[in-house]
């Protein structure tokens, strides 16, 4: 259970805010490894509701779960240009297979064996296209079997210099999708296909509202064609990227001759495409919800959607309570919910409320004998209101205010998004919001990547996306929002994590 | 789809009869990296269904799941002196974060940069208790925090010289539990509890009995006070340990500073116990079920359940066959069945049959013209076995037949192994019995090492469990069946996996 303690307030500090949020509802904690972080029970849950909902999402499309190994041969990684040069300064590298006693005392004890060197070194996976394509290759032989869809669930190792618990780690948990098709049409269709099903989890999972759009070269992902990406807006008005759908174009296959027999006869490489998103989302969504009470979980993926908590003073009222507790629980979690009553016995109940509170749980259920004699609960929702419900119909209750929620957090979260958000602003306008309140710009872009450039050391801001039809601005821009040459697309920039 | 290939039969050559019956249901291939398999997505779903049941059962009896860094620090496996000894010839040591561009061309253009040499070398874990407790000394302050029951889903790594798809592989996947407990009742208590639902899980999911007991002193983990172990018989009558449980007492728990506050105001030391099962489970499983025509996989953990397989010449019978098919797929997936409909146009039925048999698919419906008009079905059995249903009943009709099989499996797996087990051998019996075809051997034992050392080294045995009670003898023995000084316990002796 979380530990009483201050929550930095957002308007003093975000990022410690964040931390403290993280702390108190015990979702996460620091490894004695650099870099890395354990993921406590709390967080964990919540990871796991993710997973669900996603690989359900994943699988429905066609989709079928593998496991590749964690290591790659040294030398899969000089094959495809772009990609060893986009991952050759951030990996782990395993050098040698045994450890062996010193003689001498303490940590100094035990040391690595030299004489276990391995021939070739091996890298901890950073990501899997080289491996996976390595054995793309050895199971594609002809158009009959694309198109190939794979996905796993897996960790992955990036040995960042600068790591933030959920947001940047060293390792962290991922999914990362793998498919094979016989044409670009084909891999573009799934690329997209995927960056909709995203942009569904994120909305309606996660109640966080996102942009989607093509991402510019010098953001793409290492050895894709294409690199589609959504964004999304944290409360510090930074941008956060919530995931990535890569069309891979014919770069893998030729690098690991990928290639398949064509209806006609013909021998064609395969186009590939590779997408994922990783634990960062955690992060995503305590950024997009909390506040400075702690966390806030969308009834969706809260790990605990409901807390009873009696309130009781004699000894009678603790056993007629305990017994209309465990009942209301047990109507509670026959609705499908995730429910807890507690009953401890050394807090008081106020000391309770804080604590879900911390936890981020959308809705809590309080007993007293007197509302029971009156036949009904007190329901107080995570993020203000309390009101009496009738005892009988509990569930319905809650379920409606849970839909209730996940319905108010994502229009909150839109609502602030685009309150944050300029379009059609001057070049001074827009260095003074970036610079200032911060938020998504929306403007013309000339496609230079000198003015990119000059832009992200100057304000910091990046492209985040080329956002696709549905987000770009009514009137499409003419000029470039920077230099004043012509536009080619509107572009969204943001200071980013 | 399984390519059509020849199966060595099992009486030929067991070892190669095993590979075939992998590579013909697709459940995993090998990989580049040397020891590492690649599971393939009809292995890794049972997997899957594997977890989804354990993780029911571990989480039912108040464990919660979390996640914990892949690495650790050297040093913290110089704090454990057996525990080092058991795992420092195996462990696969990150020692470099870069890779560099050497100038030269093909595999060797690129090498570890030199200059990116960690302080302190990071061993990829083969087991977490080291940096599992490491944290349990952070969180744990007062009784009230215990008893600690927490539970991973991971990937370890031992570096092992002599592998074999999903038995022994340098990467596999697991759960290991770690707990903390106030002392030694109670943690014993958790280790048998944990022992007891691994066997539920061996006998209900994977229909495979199991020996449960205790392991002797040279056989237990390293670190421990005692090792529980289940031990299962494979066709080869040869033993398969297929999980264990540990009492830890408290030598993590010194090693690693983790102490407790008791009610009374003093301070002690936890106690531990850890316990896992792993991926090794599906090598298990074939190699209990399964024949000479492929993978039988037993109901509850088979990925396809059902095949649905249509027989049709003309395109209207095509036609009424496909509406047909996919009614009754529907109404067996609203039973909760798994289910493929084979419409395959490039396949004749025959094909399509001997393919789901090797896929080990315990069901398969076969629909024609006549016995439409006849209103009925044919449901043949993996395992032999064919019989029409009325199509009006046919997820009732298969649900059941399913639960016979599953039955079956079971009650076979057990009748087979009672007959491959010897119990009161003489010395001369037990080597020619160990020797000859195999099996459990039961019989006493004074509890010396030098005695099981002359034993394995003479009969390549070892004692795979001193059995619980419900596994003993009828009469305890009296002496040791090797060197006849007084017993001091039954067991079970086999060759092993």
């Amino acid at each position: 259970m979380a530990q009483a303690q201050k929550i930095t307030p957002r308007a003093k500090d975000f990022s410690e805010w964040y931390g403290d949020v993280i702390m108190q509802a015990q979702l996460a904690d620091y490894s004695p490894v650099r870099g890395c972080m354990v993921i406590r029970p709390h967080g964990y849950r919540m990871w796991e509701l993710m997973q669900r909902a996603l690989d359900d999402m994943i699988r429905e499309t066609g989709h079928r779960n593998a496991y590749f190994p964690l290591f790659i041969p040294m030398s899969f990684f000089a094959k495809e240009a772009q990609h060893v040069e986009g991952f050759a300064k951030e990996v782990a590298v395993v050098t040698h297979t045994r450890l062996r006693a010193t003689g001498k005392q303490g940590a100094e004890a035990i040391a690595v064996d030299p004489s276990s060197a391995l021939e070739e070194p091996l890298v901890v996976r950073p990501t899997s296209e080289t491996i996976i394509y390595a054995m793309f290759a050895k199971w594609i032989q002809s158009y009959r079997d694309l198109p190939l869809l794979l996905n796993q669930w897996a960790n992955v190792v990036r040995w960042e210099l600068r790591t933030r618990l959920f947001l940047r780690t060293t390792e962290f948990l991922w999914q990362e999708g793998h498919t094979a098709h016989v044409d670009e049409a084909d891999a573009e269709r799934e690329a997209r296909l995927i960056l909709g099903l995203y942009r569904r989890f994120a909305e309606e999972w996660m109640a966080m509202p996102v942009i989607t759009g093509a991402k510019t070269e010098s953001e793409k992902f290492a050895g894709a064609l294409r690199t589609y990406a959504l964004e999304a807006l944290m409360q510090d008005n930074k941008a956060l990227q919530a995931g990535t759908s890569h069309n891979l174009g014919q770069n893998f296959a030729k690098a690991f001759e990928v290639r398949y027999q064509t209806a006609a006869g013909g021998l064609e490489y395969v186009w590939n495409t590779s997408w994922g998103v990783t634990t960062r989302l955690i992060g995503a969504l305590i950024m997009t919800h909390s506040d400075d009470n702690g966390l806030v979980a969308p009834p969706k993926l809260a790990p605990v959607q409901v807390a009873i908590v009696p309130i009781w003073k004699t000894d009678e009222e603790k056993q007629q309570l305990s017994a209309i507790g465990s009942r209301v629980k047990e109507d509670l979690e026959k609705a499908g919910l995730r429910v807890e009553f507690d009953a401890r016995d050394n807090m008081k109940p106020g000391a309770k409320y804080f604590e879900w509170e911390g936890l981020g749980v959308p809705v809590r259920l309080e007993i007293g004998p007197r509302d029971l004699a009156s036949g009904q609960v007190v329901l107080a929702r995570r993020l203000g209101g309390k009101a009496p419900v009738p005892l009988q119909g509990v569930p319905a209750s809650v379920t409606k205010a849970l839909d209730e929620i996940q319905a108010a957090l994502f229009a909150a979260a839109r609502e602030r998004r685009e309150q944050n958000s300029i379009r059609g602003a001057t070049k001074a306008q827009f260095i003074e919001f970036i610079k200032g309140r911060g938020g998504f710009a929306y403007g013309g872009f000339c496609g230079r990547g000198t003015c990119e450039a000059e832009i992200k050391q100057q304000t910091n801001a990046t492209i985040r996306v080329l956002p696709d039809p549905e987000f770009r601005s009514k009137e499409a821009p003419k000029t470039c929002m920077w230099c004043g040459a012509p536009s080619i697309a509107e572009a969204v920039w943001a200071q980013a994590y």
